[in-house]
């Protein structure tokens, strides 16, 4: 799609500048040559169509088999992609291809790690704001590509009052009506909560979505219970592997996870050329 | 600078997009609050003037007060930045201004672990083009201000010939040939090997800076020992905290790790607003 | 903010392109003038702050004293700003700063008049995207100084679903489900239903927001007692000044009212110049 | 033409943001659909090249067959393009497509409308620079759809001398001097004038073109005959559809109309989708 | 100006790209300096506010002292500006002051030279199309700094219709009348002929200037008597220093010069950094 | 590639801004034609592809045959390129097609005349920062077709310490230390001497280039004597048509030359239209 185009285009123009003087050096122009994107290790796969758009942005007439599809799980030594047209092209896009496609696989691994994990109730893994400044768009697509589910994009498309708003509002209850009132009607309401008279509070002001911050998984299940379906309700802050079943089974609905991209291990994959050949 | 701010602009436009609807909903226009930034964790910290930058984009009239610069060792519960003025801008732009805080303070952090590690040698650990796109050149600065050394920015500041290139051109020595003729003068050659013969030939062809792809630390030793000055030796590929003392160990003028930008875990660091008043 | 800023940058590039031949050849640079902008023509005023910018990005040393706020109700001969400054910068912004004010004064004076004419019940008056493409934030800014209340933005802040999705899904139900899948947990999910049995289907398949399409007032009101409060009412097509007070009385929550920004008239304001010195 | 599509990119990412989460969650990759544009209203349809821009960014292998063209009367219930292609392309354009085709042939029509009236002399029907801020490069074109003419497209094609103008350069003689020195000599130059001294003074001048502001028919013609083919004349002010017909057989070369942009009614057209199938 | 603003980013990037090395490496951020552009050679200067707006993008605290205006001739060892500041911003933004400083200066300069030989006549020098891509805006400002005129800024602000144009016309008569009803009343229309025939030709089709292309002096004082006052007559082609004075005697209204902007010698110009100082 | 099409568009963007009023108005968009693009003089030619790209923006379908390639010789009479398509397109693409083409070929032309001066030696003629603003990447590609080589880019790809820098940091000593510290250890020093002191120094200090400032041949070739290999040694400053072969056989690496960009003139390439029919 056009943005990603464009998105890409800058993130070429960063790493190419006024040239590869490498390889414009070395390869002629009429060296055609065929790569294959190898995977190293094992983990869901994300980021395919993108590697796609770097490779045709620097040679229209590349062509990329994908032998894979996002999502995937794959394994090492798995070829995922077939590529083949002007070397040239393959060589200058390959770092930032692998880069785009280590980064994001690392997200859905990451992602599909901790779903697993989650069993034992209805919870959905989301992602949070704590992107990558830039990658927002691609990184939340690699964590449902893993299995988990999307929470607001940014601050325009929902509200989530948290405690500095709270503060200012002077109360729950004030914050939210103010929220009513000035938000898009098609917004829900997410109020971020600490304690369990928090919770009433929220449940009181009718907010959508009640955030449990920072809660023993004994806890969230009380919270549970108190809200009884009269709002979502999601688990936020010191979400581990450890605890993260403990937290589904707590009966929340929503559990957010900064580290999914916050903190990302790039999964390793790379690139191998084998056939070359002069047109 | 001005390349900065436009970066930031873009930042706070993917997250902001047309309204920040919480807070312009709760928070009105003439409350001023302050804020301080304070460190949960310990580390190193990096992008303090960035986020000076975010929240000046929001209000000019905003002021930031450095308690620390970037590159000092922080403690946990230690405050960085005091934080004055509208507390709207200072709402809106706090994830932004502490994702690129936590981010870049975590590439800082681990590279200083790295060259704390790097010892008994003269090696300066290297950052890599695996740097996450559109960010390249603060995640660089990070690794600068974590004690690290920056290698060449993108494809078009030096030149590095990788098996790829050695195989099209045919060898090492017509590789190095041909990067000599292309490329500007002034741009290193540097050549990748991963074997004594690959070090020779590099030798021969009489390039600048010889990288080792994978070496074993004793066998890098011996690299070094037959390269004898004669050019830059670097070593890259398979380096972690465990070894990488045995690297340094073994001569090399470069360490060049590219987890230190791909694989990056956030530094722990907050937000806290204390005083509101309205205007 | 920079934001508008930005757009109001390429606002004066269309106009100005390479120069403003008249200004420049007839006025030296430094004629100071005093403009003021006066209303011809009672309505709600809306844009003065856009006012302020058109004129400093011209002249960063030009003052706007503003007379009157946005939402004001202004009368004919009425000065609504003051503005000193190069007369060159005055010339040569005059036609956008205008162009903007009148366009958004007359949404926000056919804002108002709906708004005072949908009384006896209690509906918010809302927009829609039926907007002029590029000025969609600030047409619906416009909307909420006339006492109007923002819809969705764009595509992307919440789940509408229409006629032809309800088609593709094969029916009401699974569309929700499918949009409660597949969007964000914070966006509501609004249904567009034509008659009593989408009214039930929609209840049954819980959606947040029911979108009465083109009803008669009262069978809107019928639609209102079978909801019941349990999912928000929106009327929608065919309003006019005529019925919208009978929508009103229905007992909807919402009429959204696409003329607010698709067939906008705009209110008569000009700008005269008065006094002229030398520096 | 470039231009085109890289604004209707920028009108795509104000709807779409990070994706249109109604179509995406509900309608599959691929479903493919028909669509048919269908006009709701008598009047002039412009616009319809732009229609086809969006659709193609969207997805390039949608197919749009124009069964009528730019400029031609349009019937209610008459079938203008029949879409083909991506249902999800078709279902997140359509706003934009409708918003663009709606407003330009609001213009053409009304435009249409007021050449119809202004019969009885050799007048030309002419826009202004009161459009709306950045569309006026497709508004100029609807007018010219619908049988009207361009005046200069903003400050940089033309010199438009006006009263302030002439109160700076202390009268139209010298102002027109000035423009000729400093203007190219390829720009005409008008000069706005109120009243039967100022058309005298512009004519001793020599202006290319005289405006007449606010002026009766009546005074008109005479101002016509004491310009006598000397300038052309142009008629501004006040035009309504009741005097246009009277200002024409004034005589004036040109009459210019700031309501034809700046007070725009859409033209009622909608979209059907049809056939649905599954690729 | 914002414009001018915009084009010296792009230009400071082009130079900088991730940063000055070198500058970066050795001068530390709080040396400041004092900078002095001298003039080496005989000219017209022009440029100068340009000057100011580089060195005031890399650091807004930076003054610069004018000693000479736009326009002035400068000769060897004048000092031009005097520029205090941080002296990395100074030598990181030397080299694109100098280069818009010497370019346009040269235009100036050589404009000047043409303007003092083209005496005897009341001919006004003007520029072409034929300038540096990106840079019309500055290059005709270099123009009129010089003494020389603009003629029309691109294709869309004013009518010239050559040779190709007639010949897909089918004759001058046909062509003035299809421009005359698609081109906004408000432009000129200029004809390009290459003998009196096409003189005769255009003047019957009431052209507003006429082009003489590549005439001899004795041909277009012809041309001059017999289009007698009824069009502007500009002289075109082959004008050089040693026939510009015969070409302005034959009494043509303008002189276009390709070679003001096509073929720039630019104008020796250098920077002296003096006082350097820690703060 | 992208990047050009980019910069091209920005040009078209220049010259056409809302359109070529002219062509537009006489020329149908149904009429195709031919053109030629013809040499009017000898030289070498450059910017081919550039052309190509001009058209193809304007006309997808348009097709350029290519008779030379760039490097190639070409003279008076030549037909370069043969362009079929859109008569529309190739008149209002023609201006910035033969701008790009005529500067280009003009810097290849004089760089293919200083590299057949320089010879009797070594040396290869490099070009400087002293280019165009915004045209660096294809005026330096200019250079490259005429036989010459690339310096540094810009700022950032190569380190090249002048006489402030010096200055500043109290010595070549510290100044190359301070740069071998703070630059990338892939981009090679440079370092500006004016005397024989500083060559001694330069040596001594390990740069590994070194710049003979405006020194005479002879100079240059005792200081290429002292330098004895341990440097490439690069000749900068006053060199002529006249003197550049007396440098070259000094035995310099590198003759570096800011009048190849700085002071271009055109070469004379014009384009005439041949048939013209109705589609």
């Amino acid at each position: 799609m056009f943005v990603a185009r464009r998105l890409i285009e800058n993130f070429l123009l960063e790493d190419i500048s006024f040239g590869d003087i490498t390889t414009n050096s070395i390869v002629r122009e009429d060296v055609d040559s065929e790569g294959y994107i190898i995977s190293r290790e094992k983990g869901v796969v994300a980021g395919l169509p993108l590697v796609e758009t770097v490779f045709q942005i620097l040679d229209p007439k590349i062509s990329c088999r994908m032998l894979v599809q996002d999502g995937q799980v794959i394994e090492p030594g798995m070829v995922l992609v077939e590529i083949a047209g002007q070397a040239r092209a393959i060589l200058t896009g390959e770092r930032l291809a692998l880069n785009l496609l280590q980064h994001l696989s690392g997200i859905a691994t990451r992602t599909a790690r901790l779903v697993e994990l989650a069993t034992g109730g209805k919870a959905h893994i989301v992602d949070t704001r704590k992107t990558t400044p830039g990658l927002r768009i691609i990184e939340k697509y690699a964590v449902r590509v893993g299995g988990g589910y999307s929470h607001r994009f940014g601050l325009f498309d929902a509200v989530l009052i948290k405690d500095n708003h709270i503060k200012i509002a002077g109360g729950i209850k004030p914050a939210v009506e103010a929220a009513r009132r000035g938000a898009p009607h098609t917004a829900r309401i997410e109020v971020e909560v600490e304690d369990f008279a928090g919770v009433r509070e929220a449940l009181a002001a009718r907010a959508d979505i009640i955030m449990l911050d920072n809660m023993a998984p004994l806890e969230m299940a009380q919270a549970v219970d108190m809200i009884d379906g009269r709002a979502l309700v999601e688990a936020s802050g010191g979400i581990t592997e450890e605890n993260i079943g403990a937290v589904a089974r707590s009966g929340v609905d929503l559990i957010s996870v900064g580290a999914l991209t916050h903190s990302v291990r790039s999964l390793d994959i790379g690139l191998d050329l084998k056939e070359i050949k002069r047109r």
